[in-house]
């Protein structure tokens, strides 16, 4: 049975570490690699601002190594809340007037019930994941609210049950926080509020010895993923599509030009999220090109 | 059988008629709303910058209408044409060092095939498109390298047989001009090429009189699409989220913040391209979440 | 005495023709190539969207040319008119609820008086200039909100009498327009609109025969500077240091990468505007560095 | 005679603590409202990324006051250094094949010799300012080499002798550190370096309390400006913008549209630097517009 993580519920969140990923906080448990655990997490509405769980330790994990975070599974509560907040949002400023607003959503046999202003229901399928997910920068504290090259606030649905998720790590341990489930956000995130919930993420947590990324990676059954973070947009998914070429030449014995211009062919994106410090875009390959 | 629209072979193509979409050239054609028509269309590769057929009239449409624009067919070619211009692309800067390059594709029974430099061949299914497909703007000329309100070089690939586009109408007539088509290309296309085809495509054109538009906008059997292009990226994607807000108040009776809370739980989004005068996002919403 | 270049004031104004720099109307006179020439010009307030006096053709300018034009003088009406319209302007979105407005300022003895609020005059020195000034493109008709290569609406203080504006020519005979007079601006131009006037602009008009430059430049007796428009405003800053690096080295003899290092420790700047199409941005170099 | 506050050279330095601003680093001096201190900083090319000295305190200073931050002289050694990192600047990727270089500038009398690639020598008057300085953000440690509403790595010239710069205290202490003081820097630092020395810094430190500024404000003795820092650099100009309307409002008692409008007319601006995480640019205000 896995080992649960938790912060214990007597204990007040502090701002100076539950909503930064950073070197500073001692880690609040150790994992040795390939071991599983769960880590209870906060839902991102509560308490203080976007609230992650950890730091995690990794054993034996230095700077030039890639953590592998292998997603088992995620479980839900019954219900889950989404927002309106008038200073923000991709689309703050473009209409005018919006009132504060809050909305429950349930969540019942895989899906989430949304009700309309007019009182409808349309149902949309559960579709869980880690908001924000990250290792400790190499000097840097960096709010739970941004992305980065560490992880973080991605808000990239792929980073969902059945995939794996890698990070560059930069600290020793590497310091995993994770929190900001949703139960299933839109891409683009654009009001800046997904299904937000608290959960029980299951992970399997492992190292890859002295393999150097650039951002973050998603493995899934079928595809390759980059997840590259920055503004403007463009400037992400440059990342993500440089992160891409890097993986094509150096795990595919691919021509670095030549990869380029395959991705023009073939690549999938999509827009993680506009809403944060910086925002994030996905670059995905389908894995059938590269393995042959 | 459908009348076809070509220019004649003989004539040599003008940059200030072939290049542009505007309202200063003479239509080659005039079509009935609801007529069925083919029209050939040059590679953007070949003999003046991305040269579009057109204007194609469209008889009684005037400013403020909707131009409804059925794709029924594409037509290929056995080959098309890839490349690298080193000044050009999304990682221009970010790779340094690119040589020029071209590459020829074939095409065969719905595939194209590509070389990679190590001489091995991958195939990907084709998916041909219209890249370049607009209106006359209201007064300019503008480049059919850049997209905008009237579509122009969108390089969307939902643009597409089995799909319907929908332009605003600026001029009387309309003055419909497409090409540049796609044999298949990756999200972001971000070499700046995909595979470059000349092509005859079948299509339906339509009015919807008096219905005014904001953006283009694509129908699938199962999806409502919004294209918004500008810079930067996230500008792209604003326009498109604000013109699907839009359509879900105006025609599905939608509560304004009701839609944006509810795409920032449903919505899709795909990035068409990083490498035009403007940047092109899609977004996309299943139509079963508004026609119930 | 200089020949008054004027559009026939029972004309009406056309915006095919008096909203666009492009290719398409007719010149309404020809100028030989140093002759000194009286412009009459409109106020962007007035009549259609920002209207142009033009196109105005220069004997003998072809594409690769230089199109030189010494602004002489400016002459102002006594008062002039500035405005906020709330879906326009660098801070919309940003300051919620706007009401359209327009103010008067009366112009006297070299000074216009703001009248605020709360009923106190404050006055600010003139400092009139062509707000939009500019060429035909290659083969697009770009409207007179957006500048460009070409010149257009820069909203650029310096384009001011005693200042030498020069310009890329792409067509026969350069095809000038100009108007936008302001009486003064602010550098951005926050809220899309200066002290608007009509004015009567004395210009001599000249050519550089086969001096082809990237992007407008303008030369004041102290200081030389290169204009950039883009979006985002970092490109626009990007596109004139790039130009002010090609000067140096063309005319003047610096090591390309010299000229950068040195520019990163002697250049200004200024932000012309960030309200049109594309942002403008000014980079100056003092004269006394490069003419030794 | 004024206190020195250094770190002791015996010192190594940490970039947990010296290479960023945050709350984690015990003080290295204490200061009293009011009190006059020399600081001694490093060169930003020194040992570790964009060393700062600091944590200083400020007794007494909490959360929501302003720090005020007198810069009486910097004392300047008799050389600086400039450089060229070829994956850094401004025009990284506009300008292919940089080498990296460094050059030497001596500082004589107030001048500063740059030689050029030829062999010349070029003077430019020496204008030393703090580019780096700024308080404890609430709670996370960011990198000395980005700038923010905590100040930070603004790279502002007007942040020199003779003017006084406001930052807003978000910590107990304030906990303020400064470095990379530049001897003279073009607006925009393009190639990513000015001329880099390690300076004295003289500086009367105060607070107000209870004052809420929302990003640095400086005031020289004709001028009021104020710094905003973002991506793209029109969102760094809009924030200095709107601090300036909230300045005028509070302080001046302008109506907020009356202050927009007005500034349209009468702002300065320049970009400060288009080169570190986050772009920074300086709108201007004549004080004779204000105090009257």
């Amino acid at each position: 049975m896995a080992r649960r993580i938790m912060k214990k519920p007597s204990e007040k969140l502090d701002q100076l570490v539950d909503s930064v990923l950073g070197p500073h906080a001692p880690p609040i448990a150790s994992v040795a690699p390939g071991e599983v655990v769960e880590v209870e997490t906060w839902s991102a509405l509560e308490r203080v601002t976007n609230p992650v769980t950890g730091p995690i330790e990794v054993e034996g994990a230095e700077a030039g190594d890639t953590l592998v975070v292998e997603i088992l599974d995620i479980e839900m509560p019954d219900e889950g809340t989404t927002a309106i907040f008038p200073s923000f949002g991709a689309l703050e400023g473009w209409l005018n007037l919006m009132e504060p607003r809050r909305k429950m959503c349930e969540i019942r046999e895989g899906r989430v019930l949304y009700v309309t202003d007019r009182g409808e229901t349309v149902e949309l399928e559960a579709d869980p994941f880690i908001g924000t997910i990250g290792v400790s920068p190499e000097f840097e504290s960096i709010t739970t609210l941004s992305p980065g090259r560490h992880g973080g606030n991605m808000d990239c649905p792929d980073v969902r049950p059945g995939n794996t998720l890698m990070l560059p790590v930069f600290r020793p341990g590497a310091l995993l926080g994770l929190g900001d489930v949703h139960a299933v956000q839109g891409d683009g995130e654009i009001c800046g509020v997904a299904v937000e919930i608290p959960a029980v993420v299951t992970l399997r947590l492992d190292l890859q010895k002295g393999r150097r990324i650039g951002w973050p990676r998603v493995v899934s059954p079928d595809e390759f993923m980059t997840v590259g973070s920055a503004r403007p947009l463009e400037d992400a998914a440059r990342q993500a599509f440089r992160e891409m070429v890097d993986w094509m030449v150096a795990d595919f014995g691919w021509v670095r030009d030549d990869a380029y211009m395959f991705l023009s062919l073939a690549a999938k994106s999509r827009i993680a999220q506009i809403v944060d410090p910086l925002y994030t875009a996905v670059v995905k390959l389908s894995r059938s090109y590269l393995e042959r």
